[in-house]
């Protein structure tokens, strides 16, 4: 049974999720959110390679990315990303499933610190991202 | 008139660019490349915003990260992301054009590095990128 | 008991610690070391605080700095830092012992990728660092 | 002739740098600052460098860890760091004098973006350290 700030939580991303076309044109599906935590997944399709045959960066920043504004804005309030950093890992290719996990590393007043760790199918790690966002204190929903 | 260093780094990005298939879902326009340089712009179009109403932090990083590969690699030497960080200054929204500019800061045997500015049509800094990439002698064209 | 590749682990660390002059003078304690792994703690003295009267940004850095390159070499393979990210979440003061441990996410052939999480002496994390190595092939011993 | 933010940003230093012990102790020279702005150097001796007989990381991400905080603080507004990732793109040894030079890519209400170019005596980059910090309002002198 999720507590109240948990559904909080699911509500608060529920409503980013439904705005957010981008994260809706990766077809991006929303496996667990609970408060500071979220967890979701995408397909790789034909159409997000790179010049070089493999995943462009850009989208696996990106559904990791997805997965740490609902991280850190679940609590309904709301924060943007300042700095990101991301190390890659292992390629990724077409048909592959990355799942991107969201944990909370601080909850600070003005800011907060997430950690995404992004895995394959076969549970490789295929990037590492760390987020740092600015919570502006205004509401979601 | 180009020198022979900026006509194969011409001809490796056009190779680059004919198959990056997200570079072209983002119409990613080309508009200078000489050797370890690349700058590049797009438009903000509706598919690309968040759940907050304004542009994914993917998408600017994408463009980035579109001109850093288009920089790092234009020696025809294929070149991969190792280590990338990203600190965004100003919200984009639809319409905007914002521009990424590579430039090479270190160029050495198995590793590159390059700053990436990205600015929008009123010459204003949305986000600045560095990107660190691992050399790996194989050849693209 | 420890298996092989952890005393070599050890020796190796052992033998970087020996020359290293500035790890010396920040009197880093080895707590723990084991195949990609490193755990170190030092006390905070009244030379190491910056003009705002808390802990030099440097400080907590150069900790977790060496825990990475006890992690990250301890294969006797002589591995050198090539990006790294730190973000502070708590001011360090005068009298705190810090503890840095770094943990192996990704051990590559050209390259390595460590988390490390830095904690005082009541648990509270203080910040997080993660680093990527590019590894040179050399022994250390 | 120095206008009146300049004054400003060089009493804020000067009172930074007197109460800066670990500065003091990397004997920092400081050479310029400006509204916004620091330029300052140090000799590397041989209790800096590391286990592999190289500067250790730590000593130049300090100096320029104190050039950041010299630019991001003169105006009088108390500010901390908050996420600085660099980039070692050339090994520094016992007997360079090592220069760090801060310019201010953003100048935000509550954050600010900062990027440090270190330079050795032969003018090549070493490094280069991008820095955010966090802007408290309160006043340091």
């Amino acid at each position: 049974m999720q507590n109240e700030k948990d559904k909080l939580a699911n509500s608060v991303v529920a409503h980013m999720m439904e705005h957010d076309a981008f994260s809706q044109w990766m077809q991006v599906k929303v496996l667990e959110v609970s408060e500071g935590y979220s967890r979701i997944n995408m397909l790789i399709r034909k159409e997000m390679v790179n010049g070089l045959g493999i995943v462009h960066g850009g989208i696996t920043f990106s559904l990791a990315d997805s997965a740490f504004a609902f991280a850190c804005n679940n609590r309904n309030n709301l924060s943007v990303a300042l700095d990101v950093t991301i190390s890659f890992t292992k390629a990724v290719i077409i048909g592959d499933t990355i799942t991107a996990e969201a944990k909370e590393i601080h909850n600070g007043r003005s800011t907060g610190v997430y950690l995404i760790t992004i895995l394959n199918q076969k549970n490789e790690q295929v990037a590492l991202f760390k987020g740092t966002c600015f919570r502006t204190g205004k509401k979601l929903v």
